[in-house]
């Protein structure tokens, strides 16, 4: 026997549907029915409501049809780990590595994934962290559009699929994070609005209606979506989350949502006695959200860091459409090096008006530093990638200022071989009215950008998405390979100096020349030199400061007293250890 | 030469109109446009955008003929003021009396006002707080549908009245606040939209389109809101405000508009050098609100306490309507006393969610405590105050409470007589279609509680905004100057008693019984003891606490080993000193 439950606060009778019977729930306090029935792992069911027809279950563990079809029962408590003891590395010492289930691999599958953890293993990746994987509308998909929020994509191979690979990970010394959508839900079979009053009208989301954090019926709400977030950390072995997002979030309430979330994880990571963490993504440049609850924040651990990005994207491609506009400058990049926002109450040209305000005396590892992510390649019109905008020499040196930040680095899949496969947007729906307004959608998006119709890839085009999938073989071959060195040996770098992975902010030091193009960045004892411009530079270089030349992009033209001169788009990384001389 | 200057970040041409001509204006950076013209003190002009229809200025210091009329120039520094070296008493020693300038007399106007201050200066007042006087439309009205925010309304007294008024309460001893609405326009004389991006969409409110706070170009709106707080305090002397309705004043902003507002009053405090002040109506039960900056919160020296007020009116009257539906039990009222909010997490049905949080280390200061406000009075059906819902014992039990409460008091206009005149729901609009829709709405939303139509006063119709005019002359009748007195004795015990002026929370004591329906409130050596009961009870008291019966609505029956028998629906305050035993 078991128990069947779901929250229906206004309905006025609730039907199980299992094994051709239906069987009625009983009404609960507070809105919610159960009922008890035979079914084991593997059995599919629907539930009525209000003798409508059936429905997926809200919580549904498992849509091995789709978004539209039955739910099926998970046992949990059957598949057999071989993760005991297992704990992730401190997100403090972390190499995060950002990867789309669907295109990491030509089967599109968890399990394949399983097979390239021996790559990631060599290049000294810690932390995987999936787009999202909750069943969402289609067989292809980002996963941004998810809708059954508890059941692991049909198409990735479900929850055995996806248990598998993360007792994978830990076996081979990798933590797993999850990318989780609490902003809103796709557009294609989103059924909780039949069962209950998990959206608002009160606030708008870019991407689909809010949900109702604050208004009447919020609680079972909001722990819908907490009980989503400690599932994936208890039932799958998650190691953390990283939550999509953030801004689209409203909620009023005394305690927000995300406080409550981290409540609860901090509570379940006792529980468990495994570590877990929340990551952020978050377009506020808010502090409240990475401060510890003591001190009157929410209690994440970290955040994405997006100036950072746009400081490094702007001045490596020389881009300044969008919200690239606010970004561009050297002391842009110096200014997201030392203080994380460049946007700390600074006014903002793209958004106009001031934005955010300054993280004092947060850490370096309360951020996440990248060059590139899925979004900021994705959402471009062809999905081009920093390898397909910039000079080797220029991404060489966006590698070495992300492996040598105060933050969490992260790479995103491909990005340490330059891969050639686009990440375009694609899109799998049924429905030819809605295929046709997001191809429509997307054209539109593009084309005050300047962009032709049929330049833009059309999401629903299977080819689309194939056309996104990483070509591995490239990696062994030229220029390929010599990227995949280089961001192979700047984590290895990272990871045995600890003045890379000092986190206090207040010890980064940076010297630069907007006009010449060239900046410095001091972390303890080792100094990243970096010449952007496409001539040599001498940059001055401080006597007193340890010499040894530990890794280059391109050996140095000479060396001066107090200056040295780097090719045209170079980075030299010094320090106090002749010994780990590593040219490249 | 004057400089007129105008934000209006979309027009193609400006124009001011003065002394029968155009002149146009010049485009500065950002928005804001300006040009010089001769105008004095009572000049008349106005802005056309677009060469549209010439409109008041945004930032109308005074509109003499209403909202669709030209603005008046006002030299704020021709007022010759009285009260050098004025500075308000702390609000930890503050006596609040909120008062409608437009009923509180029967000419309506601040100049009446003035008239009165020798009642509030002998009740014990300190602080005067006016409702909303920013021109509204019509001559009758609350003031929450302000639309020249910056202009005192013409039918008060416009600006010298205003300024007189203020001078002659700093003379008398009064200082003055004044209750600014920021969450929403009103529904007539609006012209902000057609001059820049004062609203959003991306959130609503239940009055009118949202203030655009966080949207792109909203810096200048945030500022005009600042702008409009910051006068009323240099120009107009006001000691502080009462920011309405904070709840509803929807901002994602890294830096909240009210941290922004709460930091610009304390510099122009350090400017002035005079104590200003800053309180919330809310409705969130956050104590983010008043907590200081230093610890993460906005820093607003205080907030109205509605929890306070709902346990307390619901235990008097017996209400169970509405929000009342989440108070009623002596329990409730005591949680009040020692923690301010009832709701700090708990849940409640009215809202049907959970509600706050603990404001944990937070003075009662922070607080003010009522039994009655325009709203709870005037958001009934028909306007009734407490004395026409409360036997007089009930109503004698309410103000001993608030007086002897860890609260800042305050009193509504006329509440400490028990006025007989109704404080009702009025408009004054010209439009008879939106007058048909005041009607209607007020109608159709009572109809909900089981009001017949015939039963809700007009508020288009003038009566019943001449109903709502105290009468001044019943105070010296009785029962009201028995009330009257009584009133008068609680505020002077609490000014002169240190335990009651003692705002922590944590000091705070009480013991009661549910069932019997009495509560014993313990305040330092200070112990009030009411009986709710419509009998007599035997109440416990501490032999060990001073005994001297300091103030009691009625004699206690008798006293007892460890007991008190007091009368129906009375209270006595016990203290240590027996010369100041006042019986009424």
């Amino acid at each position: 026997m078991r128990t069947f439950r779901v929250w229906a606060p206004k309905a006025r009778e609730l039907e199980l549907e299992i094994g051709g019977r239906r069987r009625a729930l009983r009404a609960e306090p507070d809105g919610w029915w159960s009922v008890e029935a035979d079914a084991e792992d593997g059995t599919d069911y629907a539930f009525r409501v209000d003798d409508g027809p059936p429905l997926p279950d809200p919580r549904s563990p498992w849509q091995p049809e789709g978004v539209h079809g039955p739910s099926r029962v998970v046992d949990h408590t059957l598949f057999e780990w071989h993760d005991r003891n297992w704990q992730p590395p401190p997100l403090a010492s972390a190499i995060v590595y950002e990867l789309h289930v669907g295109t990491f691999t030509p089967e599109g599958t968890f399990e394949a994934i399983r097979d390239k953890l021996d790559h990631l293993v060599s290049l000294g990746v810690t932390h995987v962290e999936l787009m999202p994987v909750a069943e969402f509308s289609g067989d292809a998909g980002w996963g941004y559009d998810g809708v059954a929020l508890f059941a692991p994509h049909h198409a990735y191979g479900g929850p055995t699929g996806l248990k598998r690979l993360v007792d994978a990970c830990h076996q081979r010394g990798l933590a797993v994070l999850l990318d989780v959508v609490y902003n809103h839900l796709g557009p294609v079979g989103n059924y909780l609005e039949q069962y209950g009053p998990y959206f608002t009208d009160h606030y708008t989301t870019p991407w689909g209606k809010a949900i109702n954090f604050d208004g009447p019926f919020s609680d079972p709400v909001r722990q819908f979506f907490c009980d989503n977030a400690l599932m994936w950390l208890r039932d799958y072995h998650f190691d953390g989350l990283r939550i999509d997002a953030v801004h689209a979030m409203l909620d009023k309430s005394a305690v927000h949502f995300l406080e409550q979330l981290a409540t609860q994880a901090d509570a379940l990571q006792a529980r468990l006695g495994r570590h877990l963490v929340l990551i952020a993504e978050s377009d506020l440049n808010d502090p409240r959200l990475v401060r510890p609850r003591e001190a009157g924040g929410f209690g994440l651990d970290a955040q994405w860091s997006d100036d950072f990005h746009h400081a490094l994207h702007a001045l490596l491609t020389g881009e300044r459409a969008g919200y690239y506009l606010d970004f561009g400058k050297l002391a842009d990049l110096a200014k997201a090096l030392c203080e994380a926002y460049v946007y700390d109450g600074r006014y903002s040209v793209a958004r106009r008006r001031r934005h955010g305000r300054p993280p004092a005396g947060l850490s370096g590892h309360r951020f996440l530093g990248y060059l590139q992510n899925h979004d900021q390649v994705g959402n471009r019109a062809t999905g081009d990638r920093s390898s397909h905008l910039m000079s080797v020499g220029a991404l060489k040196i966006g590698a070495a200022l992300v492996a040598t930040s105060p933050f969490v680095p992260m790479w995103f899949q491909g990005e340490e071989w330059g891969a050639t496969a686009p990440f375009l947007y694609f899109t799998d729906h049924a429905d030819p009215e809605l295929a046709r307004a997001v191809r429509e959608g997307r054209r539109s998006e593009f084309a005050a950008f300047g962009w032709k119709p049929q330049d833009i890839p059309d999401p629903q085009d299977v080819a689309t998405f194939r056309r996104s999938k990483l070509e591995w073989a490239e990696r062994e071959r030229a220029p390929h390979r010599d990227l995949l060195d280089w961001h192979g040996r700047l984590i290895r770098l990272r990871k045995r100096n600890k003045d890379l992975l000092d986190g206090r902010l207040d010890r980064v030091r940076t010297h630069f020349d907007e006009q010449a193009r060239w900046l410095v960045v001091e972390r303890g004892a080792i100094t990243v030199l970096c010449n952007f411009a496409d001539e040599p530079r001498e940059i001055p270089v401080d006597s007193h400061r340890p010499q040894s030349c530990l890794l280059c992009s391109q050996d140095p033209i000479r060396r001066l007293p107090g200056h040295m001169e780097l090719p045209a788009e170079s980075v030299v990384i010094l320090g106090p250890d002749a010994s780990d001389i590593d040219r490249d």
